[in-house]
């Protein structure tokens, strides 16, 4: 057995998927939940996500060989904070967190710099849905989890940490913590920012109900991101904030660059752009699919 | 039956699926396909899409009854120019261009402000794939046809464009050329230009490789109308400039104000702002599931 006993700190739709992917692995003998509502921890015991819950999260922490922090960006600190003193030294824990420069910065502070036994994780997965009730086992199947270990981190809590990720089916990888906030700022926290936008600013234009009557499918797929949790993103906006200023900078860059063509009517320039992107993406995703399934545990 | 002898100008993703929508419904006896490129002509009938094809554009359309226009944008007026001798005084044509005033203006300039038969259109659906072998006959279901009547169109030849799209399973909704282009600009175009730059953005980036690398499912989805027709893409820009120039400012504002938030570390804002985009995109889009499906003819 991976894990003997598992404590998940947030159980919706990240620390939901991830016991229920651990329980299709038959990795896992306990899962214990910590959160503030009952109401959804009532839910997750009923759906058979977690065994047992409780809301003392000294007594959940005690017990647990693995604690998984699966809770917005902002209240890392003050949770590890409460369970520092009760944390038993071969206990492993992670976050799935969005953002890894915050949360080191949270953990130093909080765990008088013992970071052995800490290590950040950040699964690339999600759904624009949260809760428990929209977790699901399948979530992380061919899907990358990156992890950004520590120089303190003991080796054999990142194997475990590791393990664990690929008994859900995923693909880890390792990044500095650095290096995921910049990639991230790009390839996720920048299309929120965009998605959010267009949907506000199209909300405040007159006649905004034919506006989104007449939209098509590509809006939806385009705006999915812009129905994500508002705690969540607000967070990731604050705890990421250098890097998220530094990509919308760029992109405004290109955008004016775009727009300056739109204006002068320059149809061959838009088309060379417009195709040289069309390569990009095709190609560059065609590559990820191929390394995803290369890298894929037997 | 609806229509005994259909033209397809342009047998791409749009003309092919216009075409295989129409059979599926029984509603047309036969289909002949013009277009530039005889290979994927050869193949529109060997798929057994349309009937059989001719790259004599008069001999095509003095033939039929309801004549379609599925070609880009720019070609719009040298083709009705071609036509405009021969078309019998009975044939209906209309085009399905994601702008509608340049198409107006071509047929008014075309067809000698002979517009009795010539009713603009649009239907609102699509992928990011082009070519005759990406159609299929369900690209219309539940989905919207935009059509912008003239004020000098036969009411007849409207409503033969009409029962053509229900046909195909689409639900017909009529507005100004005017009204269309802004929100076609606003819920189409925008986010067209947008998914553009942020492609072209990230892939000027160091290490764009990795970039690309460790994006997600939401990246995917916000990506993927990047990958749409260079050609398509580059001629509505340039076809419907003055409101797309309107809309990118309306929406770097907005971006604007949510860049300050940010920079500011304003979470409590950035959350109220995110909130409220969260509940009018998914009222919104709710309302619009509704609509179609309250209108969708039986």
């Amino acid at each position: 057995m991976l894990i003997n006993k598992l404590a998940i700190i947030g159980v919706g739709l990240i620390g939901g998927s991830l016991a229920r992917a651990l329980r299709r692995a038959g990795a896992c003998n306990n899962i214990t939940g910590y959160g503030r509502d009952e109401t959804n921890l009532l839910k997750a015991v009923e759906l058979g996500v977690i065994d047992e819950y409780s809301q003392d999260i000294s007594a959940v922490v005690a017990n647990a060989d693995v604690v998984v922090l699966a809770t917005p960006l902002n209240t890392i600190e003050p949770l590890l904070s409460s369970m520092a003193a009760t944390l038993q030294p071969h206990t492993v824990i992670t976050d799935v967190g969005s953002a890894k420069g915050s949360v080191v910065r949270a953990a130093r502070s909080a765990l008088n710099n013992k970071l052995e036994r800490f290590v950040p994780g950040h699964p690339i997965a999600g759904t624009e849905q949260s809760g428990v009730e929209a977790s699901f086992a399948d979530l992380f199947d061919n899907h990358m989890v990156i992890l950004t270990p520590l120089e303190e981190n003991a080796p054999e809590a990142v194997g475990l940490v590791t393990r664990m990720w690929e008994a859900c089916g995923a693909t880890v990888v390792s990044l500095s913590v650095e290096h995921h906030d910049q990639v991230l700022a790009a390839t996720s926290h920048l299309p929120h920012i965009l998605a959010y936008s267009l949907v506000d600013c199209l909300a405040s234009m007159n006649e905004h109900d034919e506006i989104f009557r007449f939209s098509a499918g590509g809006f939806r797929d385009f705006t999915r991101i812009a129905s994500s949790s508002p705690e969540m993103w607000s967070d990731i906006c604050v705890s990421n904030r250098d890097n998220l200023l530094q990509v919308i900078e760029q992109f405004e860059h290109r955008l004016e660059e775009i727009t300056t063509l739109i204006r002068d009517s320059d149809r061959e320039q838009l088309r060379e752009i417009f195709a040289r992107v069309k390569r990009t993406r095709d190609t560059l995703l065609a590559q990820r699919q191929s390394l995803l399934f290369r890298n894929k545990p037997k």
